[in-house]
């Protein structure tokens, strides 16, 4: 499989929504989609969607489209869903515990095998059939659990001690829930989720739109 | 207040991190912050934060730094969090419920204020003090309520028809949970939160530098 080194965020974003909308159809029974149709369901265009899949190689016929579950497999594999993931859920305060009730992550093989904490009232506690591990016994729970990533809903105070033990560890994906900018060594990467900062951008454009009327 | 016209989308993700930084030091009493403080805390550089704050006009004091509770102020008022935003959240799913349940969005002002759904099973029902309201009323819903901003949590399919009559009602702010590029028409923000498309980019990442090896 040839790819590209320049894959950019917003492309692997859109291939995520591409997958969404293949899987829509395969449960549909359809058996080939056109670079239009994908482009009419994820909100681009029919050359941007060519020019995504190109990058993964060739797989489109001209005038047959693409076929749908080849095409899945095959972004399936690209994004590493094609597998199960272990991840660890690092804090279990109130977004993290939401995080571990909701169980979507599990739909997609992201697979949460420990929990941890530091707050001695929530250690050995049980979660979704996991028990609490103590944030002492970090770096072992990793080892045993086989973790590869990492969910990290600590307060923004503990997230510098946490991102080091991270990085020692071994491990080099971090999913970031904590309303901060993580410094992390090189080969570490990071994605921040903050719904709260996302509404912020949203209300500053809407203050924005005020002052100019 | 002059405001620059053109703010990235990082500039005012950087902006809601100083204001959390600030309202820590606002807590510890602190009274004055300089931008080298502003930038070990959030990531970024001095001159980063000079510039930021600059755009929004100029407080900082040569040698003083910035007063902690003017600047928190300030910020605040530039995002629009010195007052509360009414929100309604369309969907009650998986996500949807999580998101009621966890409450974290009023912390920053951003009051839940009603729930609308399809589901003839959900229509009615208590969800932290809400009852769930039938999608067909949305309309008169968002006008006896004041909605200013939707929190959008239905499923693909439903996305199009949804966000319709969001534009039609004059609503011009949507956090999206929906895992698809929403189109809307001139004038309407989006903002989108997807935890396992980050998720996806993350293992995408991985897989990537597996391949290198």
């Amino acid at each position: 499989m040839s790819i590209s080194n320049k894959i950019s965020d917003s492309s692997v974003r859109r291939i995520s929504i591409y997958l969404r909308i293949l899987e829509r159809m395969e449960k549909n029974g359809d058996e080939t989609v056109s670079s239009e149709e994908l482009s009419d369901h994820s909100g681009t265009t029919a050359a941007q969607v060519r020019k995504d899949l190109s990058s993964f190689g060739s797989f489109g016929k001209r005038g047959l489209g693409y076929g749908v579950s080849e095409l899945a497999l095959c972004i399936r594999k690209i994004i590493g869903v094609d597998r199960s993931w272990r991840v660890a859920l690092v804090g279990v305060g109130r977004i993290g515990s939401a995080l571990v009730d909701w169980g979507g992550f599990l739909d997609r093989g992201y697979d949460i095998v420990a929990i941890l904490d530091v707050d001695p009232s929530k250690i050995g506690q049980k979660w979704s059939g996991l028990t609490v591990c103590d944030m002492d016994d970090f770096e072992d729970v990793v080892r045993e659990q086989g973790v590869e990533l990492i969910i990290l809903a600590v307060p923004v105070e503990a997230v510098s001690d946490v991102v080091d033990r991270i990085a020692d560890v071994g491990i080099r994906g971090i999913l970031n829930f904590a309303p901060t900018t993580l410094r992390v060594p090189e080969g570490i990467t990071v994605k921040d989720v903050n719904m709260v900062m996302e509404l912020e951008a949203l209300s500053f454009t809407l203050n924005q739109q005020k002052l100019k009327e």
